[in-house]
């Protein structure tokens, strides 16, 4: 008999037990120590480290509540994330943590500890730069989506899993947070730390032809299919060290357009390329970080354009993609949606009631309305003029348009 | 104990005992009657008769194979047909047959008889009139569409209703016969009974810009969970008699474009007046019908587009549909959607393996000849230019151009 045949919250010390009893990942006299390190709203993470060896490893407990707000919210998510992971380690092996042991009951998900890498959101505030960074994204994103699309999946295998991953109550906070509140004043908590209302009012609530572009992309996030997307791929769900990539966080995986996750990554990267443009500061990293972020936006988008094209080609079932039109097309698509998306996320990070610290750490209030003023600015060009926006010079001429502003 | 504790395939001394056992429709000591009248590719049909009265019903059996091929099928689309007829009825009273009974085990649909309708096809083919049908059905549409889509259901149950509804085996059907096999010759069973090969070439296997249009068309099906559809909504799917029209037969129902419901019907009411236009018979009926049927297919598509958007206006929760350009948005792009599938049902029903009995009747090869031309020039006419296909008037201008090539 066994205390772990019934969901609670669990505390350090239970963690220790459980892991004990569950895993052989630890020799069973290590003396093990544990802490609870998540910073998210959701979850609870605690780091087990033998204090005998260096070894360690990390494990995702879900309570039935919200952690921040103590709503429900379904344990459902940590098997989807544990899923999720499996998956794309498959098929991007290396790039996101090993998943030792998944358990339904406990909604623990227990997995590689990355604690020698960053987060990437915390390198890219400081101005440090990544060889390869753009590439190995691209090629994560390839190598992760194109396989569950009706091109390359088996058109009945994919329906069995965009059943075993519907996510109601984590879809419901994106389609809340991103593709709403941001829009129509009075929904949610939206704020802008250096601007007026009247900014807000005149550029977003005011502005009909922007909500019919987001209601179109809402629309599109609500029943568009199209591939097993990470669902939350912000720089805040990016582990970093020189040489190693890794992408974690995916509980809100679900069968969704491609576009949302590269969309994400865009507009993440260019958060902290909008912080350095309005830094007066004359920090020395700064010149070679803006010039290394620049090519690092166009190396992702250019890497994920001829990387997608490739693995169409060389991996499509569906008799279409035999045409090159057919595969050209499809690539379009996903790029036009990325462009919104990224036009989404640039707004709702700067308004919205998840902000990013790229914008929110910069100190001078001046710069930081400029900075405000340039991610909405950037944000809507990226929505409105979406369906022209398919490459790297596209968005860095859209930027230049949001500066002229 | 019962003998209907598990599946196996039914014969009409098996329905009689399973009705009496299951129901309490007929008296108990009733003589009952049992036929099996199917004439579907697929079930089983029972109608069981009271020999002592006027009472009867039908139960629909589903077996673990395709009834035509003998290849299995999954016997969950019997699961399927009885919960979207209970949605159905419950949003368009009246329109569909009751449900008496549905049993999992057994596979055993129980419902209605509705043998004093005639099948609408038949009627179309004898050139017969029916008042406000184009209306009924648009009603129909409009009160069984909408109610699921994103706009009106709440996103959360909607997300419950997709996964319910996931009908892999019967879409993977359409994805072939509708989507595919048409354009790319070689991998179905087309064939052109009065045509040759040429014009199928020419017109359908070398058209690369209609494979790219088909693409963007199949590509949707497989992936836009926009709202609960029929999946199968042609004319030999409804039943009719003088004020009373009823839907039946929704097996291959799932979260899809509303478009292809409004398209096949569309399409449906397109053959029999392809087949009175070519008919140099003098049949009496004729000009009436002719007159009847376009106007039948005026008043569909204009109802719809009316009842859709005072519908959307009256009942949509997404905040978004509060914007009228939100709305007709939302309707052009069905109407789009619908354009298109009516084009690629007017072709995959003259050249493809499910032929429809409005052409392959047409006794006069030279007429018949005419009439294939007819629909497969009018379908590609409708897919090409489906971005502008919006009203009726517009069908009818691509129709003239059809009959112009």
């Amino acid at each position: 008999m066994t205390r772990f045949e019934e969901h609670f919250r669990m505390r350090e010390n239970d963690i220790v037990e459980y892991v004990k009893e569950k895993l052989d990942f630890f020799g069973p006299n290590e003396l093990l120590r544990c802490e609870e390190i998540g910073d998210g709203n959701i979850n609870y993470v605690f780091r087990v480290t033998s204090m005998d060896s260096t070894r360690s490893l990390i494990v995702k407990h879900a309570d039935i509540a919200d952690r921040s707000c103590g709503d429900p919210l379904a344990v459902d998510r940590n098997r989807i994330e544990a899923n999720a992971l499996i998956h794309q380690g498959v098929l991007s092996p290396g790039m996101v943590p090993k998943v030792y042991h998944f358990d339904p009951v406990m909604s623990c998900l227990v997995m590689e500890d990355l604690s020698d890498h960053k987060i990437l959101r915390d390198e890219l505030i400081d101005y440090r730069t990544f060889d390869n960074l753009g590439r190995d994204l691209a090629e994560f994103l390839v190598d992760t989506l194109l396989p569950s699309t009706d091109m390359i999946m088996d058109q009945l295998e994919k329906k069995r899993l965009v059943k075993e991953y519907i996510n109601p109550e984590l879809c419901e906070i994106t389609e809340r947070l991103v593709f709403t509140e941001p829009f129509l004043n009075g929904r949610g908590k939206n704020s802008l730390t250096a601007l007026d209302e009247g900014f807000a009012d005149r550029e977003l609530y005011s502005d009909k032809s922007l909500h019919l572009e987001a209601a179109k992309l809402k629309m599109d996030f609500l029943t568009k299919a199209q591939s097993l997307i990470h669902g939350d791929l912000h720089t805040g769900s990016i582990f970093i060290k020189e040489g190693s990539v890794k992408v974690i966080d995916p509980e809100f995986a679900f069968f969704g357009p491609m576009g949302y996750d590269v969309g994400n990554i865009i507009a993440n990267l260019f958060f902290p390329l909008i912080r350095a443009t309005v830094d007066r500061s004359g920090d020395e990293n700064k010149e070679i970080f803006i010039y290394w972020v620049q090519d690092t936006i166009r190396e992702f988008i250019e890497s994920f354009r001829l990387g997608f094209l490739l693995k169409l080609k060389v991996n499509a079932r569906e008799p279409f993609a035999e045409d090159e039109n057919v595969r050209e097309w499809y690539l379009e698509e996903v790029l036009k949606d990325s462009a919104g998306i990224a036009g989404l996320e640039l707004i709702r990070r700067t308004i919205g009631a998840a902000k990013v610290k790229d914008i929110t750490t910069i100190k001078d209030e001046g710069e930081r309305a400029m900075a405000e003023r340039l991610c909405i600015s950037l944000g809507k060009e990226l929505i409105l003029s979406r369906d022209r926006i398919m490459d790297s010079d596209s968005y860095f001429e859209a930027f230049k348009r949001a500066q002229s502003h």
